[in-house]
């Protein structure tokens, strides 16, 4: 497995201009029967971390996946981790907060679906559209009833971007290693896909009216993300820009960032102690002659 | 897939005796090979009911898993639901109960993790430990601080039984699909797999020195089971007694059952109405001409 996906990692510090960051890249895979290869090879290398994640039992994963609508990230959870045992495994979409969601502070109702120790947590959109949607469309940010002092000052996206990176400094302090993707599209590529939707009647459940609404923001989200990324990408909890215009090569993508991720825990399978090694060929002897 | 497997349904009013169910069959597979090969076919037929289950979005499955230990409660759930989309199924352990758990009534805490509509939810133990572990260890119950005109009342047990079928009954009501799993296991068999897991320094973390325990306290627990089992087997939320003796006899078993439940709910795409079909055919015009 070559190291170059790196370059999809956003620096720290690097400011981010989206349209110098590819949506396409050439194949990362020779062909189809390489890429289910290649596929079949990260999920069994996926399986076996996660496993030794559950018994080792002191690090958490979070994975976080933004994008504009279309650009795969439903695919993606469901090709990349299908197959990893789902008792360690959980998925979270954040969709419109609830009353009591919008009644707390902006990480409150991502914090309670954080993945507990040993497993991995899989949020689909975050916190994040908290400094993405709520910044294109003022009235969401309204919904949030701060008072005018915050709401607006003129550095509020600062200081969100500050709460955010405190935030995962504190996760990461405490064992939750956080990776963030955002799966770069074309507006070309997302017109072809919505198409897909309305034509195929047996996905046409997928497409909401309201996407449509969302892709006339196209430029502000940009600006948004790239801000975003700019500020929060950080050496504890890196973003990385992936492609997305092939979802083959998203998903191969993805799966070696947390393949890479996971590899630079230092796990291992617990031992028991001398005390519990006494107690345990105790028990066995018992087992032995009943 | 023929239909034998409503043998292993406890049909509601039957008496339970646990010593005349089966802990082992005859294999269910001709060879390891056509054991991989219905997994498979079981595992594809899984996947596209679950995205079924997921598009139409009106019901949920809840699925319980009660046994011993070493049944395989951990294996069946690997096995049968690995391949799923995990963004569709999400399984809790109940473990020891929190201070906050103990201070709310016995079907609290499993409550807040049921499976939200569109969904499959698994339970690995469940509020059935309420009358199984619960009986067996009166200072569990104790714990629980219940005024003494319940926890000394001599029906506490049927009080129970008809707290958890009124549940179980409501959320039928509400869409969501309750199957149980009791997972029968000889106790001959229970006894080479703790052997099996002290004696492999890699799985010797999945032994607790507790397990042996509560091993003292078969026939208590076969006893408990037995009147939880009679009680609990309703039309609308079934108990199965799958012979665990056989790992890959209790997968099939398993994966048959959660299949035909999931076959007997009226699911369907959801197709647009005729003012969102003209909506959509707006924007798909708009789209085709940017």
């Amino acid at each position: 497995m070559p190291d170059d996906i790196d370059r999809y990692r956003v620096r720290p510090g690097h400011k981010v201009h989206l349209d110098r960051w590819h949506t396409a890249v050439s194949a990362l895979y020779d062909s189809p029967a390489d890429y289910d290869r290649l596929r079949g090879e990260y999920l069994g290398e996926l399986r076996g971390r996660q496993q030794l994640l559950y018994a080792d039992d002191r690090y958490a994963l979070l994975v976080i996946f933004q994008a504009m609508d279309a650009a795969g990230k439903d695919s993606v959870i469901k090709h990349v981790m299908s197959g990893v045992n789902p008792q360690g495994c959980q998925v979270t979409s954040f969709k419109h907060p609830s009353a009591e969601e919008l009644d707390h502070d902006f990480l409150w109702r991502t914090t309670r679906a954080l993945p507990e120790r040993g497993r991995i947590g899989i949020f689909n959109r975050s916190y994040y559209e908290e400094v993405l949607i709520a910044r294109v469309h003022p009235e969401i940010l309204r919904a949030e009833q701060l008072p005018d002092s915050i709401a607006k000052a003129r550095d509020i996206w600062r200081k969100r971007f500050e709460s955010i990176t405190a935030f995962e400094r504190h996760l990461h302090r405490n064992g939750t290693q956080v990776v963030k993707f955002f799966l770069h599209l074309s507006p070309e590529e997302q017109r072809r896909r919505f198409l897909a939707r309305i034509d195929d009647a047996n996905h046409t459940w997928k497409f909401n009216v309201d996407d449509m609404a969302e892709r006339m923001h196209w430029d502000a989200y940009m600006k948004a993300y790239a801000e975003c990324l700019t500020a929060t990408s950080t050496q504890h909890a890196p973003w990385y820009i992936v492609p997305a215009d092939d979802k083959k090569n998203t998903r191969l993508i993805v799966s070696r960032v947390i393949l890479k991720t996971l590899a630079g825990l230092r796990m291992r399978y617990p031992r028991p102690t001398a005390a519990e090694e006494r107690k345990l060929k105790a028990i066995a002897r018992k087992l032995r002659r009943p």
